[in-house]
Parts: C-alpha cells; sequence; structure tokens
C-alpha cells in the first residue's frame, strides 16, 4: 500500500462553508491533487474487492481470502486517516476559527466510530 | 447491512482439498448459496466504495464521507466473519478430523490478522 | 458497564496550560466528578486485570479467559472515548480559541494510535 | 512490550478437559513457563492501569493519558494473542482429535468477540 502523505493545510481544501443563496451548504473543497490521492486509492480498493469476488466464485480456499479481505480492511483505513487528517487541517481548524465550536462535536461523532 | 445469518456445516463447503494429478490445490467448495450471500454483500459494499468516490467528487462534507468509510468497514467486516465462519465449520473440521492439524496453525495467522 | 455519560464542557475541565515560571506546562484540570468516573472505572478495570490472573492461575478454560481480555477492552475503550470525548470539549476548543492551532496536529496523532 | 514468544505445543497445556466425578469441567493445564509469561505480562498491565489513575489524578495532559490507554490496549492484544495460540494450539487440537467439534463453535464465539 502507497504510504500516507502527510496533508498539508492549503493543499487539502479550499473552503469548508459555503452560503448558497439564505441556506449554508457544508463543502470540502479538496485540491486536485489530494482529490486524486484519494480516488486512486478508491479506485484500487474498487479492484481488490472485485478480485475478492473472483476468489469466492473459483472457490479459492477461504484462508486466502481472508487474508485479502485483512488487506482491504488496511488500505481502507489508510483513506479514512488520510480524509480526517485532511478534515482536521483545514475545516475543523477553519471552522473553529469562524466561531463554530460545534465541528468539535461533529468531530468527536466521528472519531467514535472510527475508533476500534 | 443484512442481519449475518449463521452458516450450516453442509452448506457451506462441499470439500477443502482436491488433488490436481500428484499435487494438492486446495480449494473451498462453497454451495451455491453462500457463494451468492457473499457475492451480494461485496456487490454492495463495490457500490459504496463507488458512493465514496462520487462523494470526494462532489467536494461532499468530509464527516459525511468519513461517515460512509466507517459504513464500508463495518460490512467488511461482515463478510469477514462470515466466510471465517464457513472456514471453520467446514475447512478446518474437515482437515482436523483427515489428520491435518496444521490447518490449525494457518487459521491462527489468519485470525492475528483480522484481531484488532 | 456503565454507560458512558456526555461530558459537560464546564465540568470536565477548568484550563489547558498553566505557565510554570517561564515555561509552559499542559495541564488538564478535570472536575472532581468527572476524576472520580474516570477512577472508578480505571479500578474497575484494575479489578478485572487481577480477575484475569486468578483465572490462568486456576487454569480457566481458554475460552472464558479471552471473553474476560474482550470485555476489558471494550471497557477501556470506554475510558479512551471519554477522555477523548473531555478532551475535545474543553482542552481542543480553548486551545483553538487561544489561537494555537497546534492542537489539532496533536490531537490527530492521538486519534490516528486510536483508531483501528 | 516484551515480543510474543511462539507457544509450543507441548509447553502450552497439558490436558484440556477432566471429569469431576461425573460432571466434565474444562480446564487449561498451561505448563508453568507459559503461565508466569502470561501472569508477568498481566503484571505489567496492572501496573500501567495504576499509572494511568495517577495520571488523571495529577491532571496529567489528556493526549499523554490517551497515548497511555492505546499502549495498555495494545498489551492487553499481545495477551489476547498468546492465549487464543496456546488455546488453538492445544485445546482445540487435542479436543478436535477427541471428536468433539463443538469446540470449533465455541473457538468462533470467541475469536468474533476479539476481530474488529
Amino acid at each position: 500500500m502507497a504510504k500516507e502523505q502527510p496533508v498539508s493545510h492549503t493543499e487539502a481544501h479550499e473552503a469548508c462553508g459555503r452560503t448558497d443563496g439564505d441556506k449554508i451548504v457544508r463543502k470540502s473543497h479538496h485540491s486536485a491533487e489530494f482529490k486524486n490521492s484519494l480516488t486512486s486509492r478508491l479506485n484500487r480498493i474498487e479492484g481488490q474487492i472485485r478480485g475478492i469476488k473472483g476468489l469466492i466464485e473459483k472457490d479459492t480456499y477461504c484462508d486466502d481470502v481472508l487474508n485479502q479481505i485483512a488487506a482491504v480492511q488496511s488500505a481502507l483505513n489508510g483513506v479514512g486517516k488520510l480524509l480526517l487528517e485532511g478534515h482536521m487541517k483545514s475545516c475543523v481548524i477553519e471552522r473553529m476559527q469562524a466561531g463554530e465550536p460545534e465541528v468539535i462535536d461533529e468531530l468527536l461523532v466521528t472519531v467514535k466510530k472510527l475508533i476500534r
């Protein structure tokens, strides 16, 4: 699996909130580079899932299939950590600086879901 | 996510080893029903991965994307547990009964990768 | 296990930084109530660990011991989530409001260790 | 943390079942060496838990406490894996060889609790 690159603050996002008329629409504006990195990881994961379906179709020994599943879980964790890093280093900081501490409550809910 | 169904011994596999000439080729012979269940779960997961790529493309707020990633991890865990159950209730038992205790060593390696 | 109580902002901490002469010493000033809750959970966990040692001494069947270990892991997760919640709802918010965004980098390092 | 040593089959256990009159009492008969290894790991974990209580008492910065908690979780995982290995390499094999395939069902329940 490709090593996770740290996310630079400016590279990751441009803004985390936008008004659509009177309505606030939360948005993440990732840099093209960051998006490409996430997308190519997800493409690889999608390929792994398809590969696992093929293994099952061909009656591959379960042990080998389970090892592939562990590999996908690890790759997916990588995407999750990268996104979390991008989110914390941009939206969380920006919304805190814009006087919206509720971003921390939202972050807490998300982090609790990711914690083992 | 669909609730995991317990795997009946006979339904899951028919045999766990097969000779290909002189060479032993390990195989899992899942029942068509068990394979279909795994495949449809994996299809759903593949769709979720594609959905996450779309969310990133559309600059969806990271928190929402992270929640989707947590959902995929949970679905993938479900597949892993189902496969492990199928494996233990068929190949592990059969190979032990055929006097091949090394199946336990292999299982241990796999289980350690799945343990948090 | 006792249900986790949400942590109110004021109850959890009073301050997150303190100067000791010229040196900045990071401190968490938990409320007595919050400390008591953490301490009694940790006392219970300590008792569980001692219990597991007793089980091993008495040659208790491994399966039963492993179930106890899974229970301690779950209780320890509860303490971790509670502490993380207390930390994010007080120190992280306070230090961000005091213009110290590096608290987010520290938090990220910690959260990555806790993520499965 | 001390590196996990593989468990040799004979070292870990001597027997996994014993009759107490007419009643079958499941027992694990660990070798003295294996028991000592588990006990000293658990003693270290107990000390770490006491250490964490002290950190909370002294208002140590939460981030540092959370790092300690992650360390205990990892140490506890080590004990779990060691016990699982001892269990699988002795009781599971022995009971399978004694014609008790239900040991696999019990193992499956336990492993599912330990899987992330």
